[in-house]
């Protein structure tokens, strides 16, 4: 019933509210990019040049500085928002008051990317951003940008940050200039605020927004970030998951041994930390930690019904991904996306390849990813995975090992907490602003986009709704799904900047 | 019974035969250390600063030339022998015959070393050599070498191959240049035999003895390589394991993924890894697979005789490695050395540290190290730790999975068994041969070495029995245990080569 009543709202807001606007702003989205598509594309490849990992703050600052001066170029009002500390990257401010407008809405993208190893890049450099003509594992070669459009919008763009999430911060951006150039005023109150240490863990984005919450007083934000739906459709998301991180380290001997002289009998940190790592999940991907799903808030009927309600892509994605089975007993992504996750994020032990030594190494480390999902804590969730590790027989300290405690412990963990994470996010799907913002993307794309209760990734919404009274939080991500985010060859599809541009006028002349 | 006899036996041999001759080999190898104590060890720093992984075969060809240069100022007629392909590290022969002797031996020692990551060092760089006035963990401070003797013996050389096994090269040249300086003629004609590749397995060192089988011909090899007893005392091996390795990956979706967006419904190649390894090994370091231990060949009565004797020392070393428990229910080392081992060499997963991201990896690495006893065949070794890969479930190949594989197959493991690994060798503790090496050995120190049927470590010694018509293979290390050999920080007690160079002189001089 809900769900009968929801549809029809949403049918009724794109079949009538504020239509003509919006499909002007269309018309004037696509217009402005088509004459413009080599100009965009140079300007992007600019700003995807700039290293962009949180802790370099040198070049976080250069690319703040970067976006600062195109706020600047556009009469929004710049600002950079800092706190004392002169490493905690600037968030960048902008904003675009439109007296009259019922709204004020806050848009988000962030312009720090995930660290890499640039050994790992095949295609391309991080740094040094690079056309292809498809993707690279589709056979896609490299291009040189042409002098006259238009490029082919299943071309990509290789580089860090391509999709996540200097796309954001490209597209929010170039359908203001869209309007703009169209003589459209937006019809919302506008305010920007770009982040520049999402990847990082967003460790300083509440005292930022403690500091500067009269300015940014807002009835929503809407989130440019994360990948668009598999099957290509366009989506919604009303939630994001939680996510914190521990980092793991299980000692053997206090110094590598020769595995001749001491095998057999000095005990290989190694087998110890698969051995804990093996208990924490079954070989089905459930996790046996004790009350792992137990703070697990229900999902609402709309909610269920949303999922139900997507189009079914499991079975693509596993040909895609080259996957002859999954995690969870045969559920479905998008459900088990609602449940909190353990992922062995990364694990190291003594070396392998070229610098594989025949020793048993002195210690054994793993750092572990959560993901959390609206009802746990990120704390509490650390918390039982470290009493986990008690439970297993460890004795577990949060720094290196004394001596005396070496020799009084046979097994000794160092655990050490993230204490950056943040909790789960989730605006209710049948709120005003939550049918608007799925009406204007439909109208942008002229269907109905998929809505989600989640998305399976992270962002510090919550952090969001609890220092600035809880607005509404709505994200309306634009990137390809296999657009390689957080991995190396990380790329944008280009069309799917042209339909972000179109997707992000809508919304700003939205009613 | 036979423990009496031999002990008496070795007595007799002791006090009696050739002391006299004997007991001047140890003054002369004295007093010449004595008079040159300053310039060996400039000798052997400028020696040891020349780098010396097997692969690096522009670096590896420059200690050969060393070697071989030092050969020819002695007269020793050196050769280079190589095989047809240039990248094959020369081992470097050379001979002192002497008319009459009734004993031909082989003086063998290895110039080559483990790789190693010049950023785990943290007392010098690999062959950057440095003098320490004692063990950098026990307080050790770095020093120059003094213009004149005597130096402290407890001081310290770090550097690569310091002493593994460069130190055995050093000790043979300094023995024969100390018994030549008092004019004393060896009792034995000697060979002497330098190989450049031990630490990459000995890949071509079957080719190389079957190629100059004639010029190699002799009754014992006499090995310089390998630590001393923990608790000091001189050893004398009368065997070695066996060696080998396997790499395993292990896979998940064929491309890193977004743990978000994937995480709980695409598999972690990290978490399968885990749950392989920890099927191998029980939480006592007791190895699962079946049949590991079926092969072994039990010892002999003299064999058990001399493990009871040697010193008990695990607790001290206990206390030493910061080791509150060890594997193997309790046995002691000595005795689990005699047994198969399965280690963990190295494991990588994604990354730890500053370069961990929030991915699930498409792929996990180990490498396993397996240490083989007598009676164990290393290709048969690893074709069971490959069927306990495939009774986990695993479809095992050896070589990355096709896109089809990697559909069919929801547990791919690549398995590559290592080609070049080799049998363990024993040689009898009652020849005329051994009783005499013992003999020369606690002659030189004034006491009774430590005698063992096995090292830990592992040398290629059962190639030389298969291919040169099985002459008696007995080890003489002299290196301090404490050497972090195989590891960063790797290093020679100065005393250690001192004793080294009597001991070898008495070998030299032994009837």
């Amino acid at each position: 019933m809900i769900r009968e009543i929801v549809t029809i709202l949403i049918f009724v807001l794109i079949a009538a509210g504020g239509a003509f606007a919006q499909s002007d702003a269309v018309t004037a989205a696509r217009k402005f990019r088509e004459q413009n598509e080599i100009q965009l594309i140079e300007r992007y490849l600019a700003f995807l040049s700039l290293p962009n990992v949180a802790s370099d703050t040198a070049n976080i600052k250069r690319n703040a500085e970067h976006i600062r001066a195109e706020l600047e170029k556009r009469g929004l009002s710049p600002r950079l928002l800092t706190l004392d500390d002169p490493k905690v990257p600037p968030a960048v401010y902008g904003e675009h008051p439109v007296p009259g407008a019922t709204r004020t809405i806050v848009f988000y993208a962030h312009y720090d990317g995930q660290p890499t190893d640039p050994a790992d890049w095949t295609v391309t450099a991080p740094w040094k951003p690079q056309l292809m003509t498809a993707a690279a594992e589709k056979g896609g070669r490299p291009e040189e940008l042409p002098s006259n459009g238009p490029v082919d919008p299943n071309w990509r763009i290789y580089g860090r940050s391509a999709s996540d999430d200097k796309a954001g911060v490209f597209t929010i951006l170039a359908a203001f200039d869209a309007l703009k150039a169209a003589g459209i005023e937006p019809a919302v109150n506008m305010k920007f605020y770009f982040e520049g240490e999402e990847e990082a863990g967003s460790s300083n984005l509440r005292s930022v927004l403690e500091k500067y919450k009269d300015l940014l007083k807002a009835d929503a934000w809407i989130i440019c970030d994360g990948p668009v739906h598999q099957s290509g459709k366009k989506l919604v998301s009303f939630g994001v998951r939680g996510v914190t991180s521990a980092a793991l380290t299980v000692y053997g001997a206090n110094r590598d041994l020769h595995s001749g002289h001491y095998g057999n009998w000095s005990p290989n940190p190694g087998m110890r930390l698969v051995k804990l790592l093996s208990s924490m999940k079954d070989s089905d991907g459930r996790v046996l930690i004790e009350g792992w799903y137990d703070d697990v808030e229900p999902l609402g009927e709309l909610e269920k019904q949303a999922i139900e309600d997507a189009p079914k892509y499991d079975e693509q994605l596993k040909r895609e991904l080259g996957l002859a089975g999954t995690d969870g007993g045969g559920r479905e992504l998008l459900d088990l996306l609602n449940e909190p996750s353990l992922n062995i994020n990364g694990m190291k032990v003594g070396d392998v390849g070229e610098l594989a030594r025949n020793v048993i190494p002195s210690k054994a480390e793993a750092v572990l990813g959560l993901r959390l999902v609206k009802g746990n804590d990120h704390r509490r969730q650390l918390e039982k995975l470290r009493k986990h590790i008690v439970r297993q027989g460890f004795y577990v300290i949060d720094r290196d090992p004394t001596a005396e405690e070496r020799l009084k412990h046979p097994l000794i963990a160092k655990f050490i907490a993230e204490d950056t994470g943040y909790n789960a996010q989730r605006t209710a799907m049948d709120l005003p602003i939550s049918l608007a913002v799925v009406a204007a993307v439909g109208r942008a794309r002229g269907e109905q986009p998929v809505t989600l209760p989640t998305m399976g990734g992270s962002l510090p919404l919550s952090i969001i709704t609890e220092t600035l009274g809880d607005p509404a939080l709505i994200t309306v991500p634009i990137a390809n799904y296999d657009n390689n985010q957080h991995a190396a060859d990380e790329n944008i599809r280009i069309g799917n900047l042209w339909d972000g541009i179109e997707i992000y006028a809508c919304l700003m002349t939205m009613d």
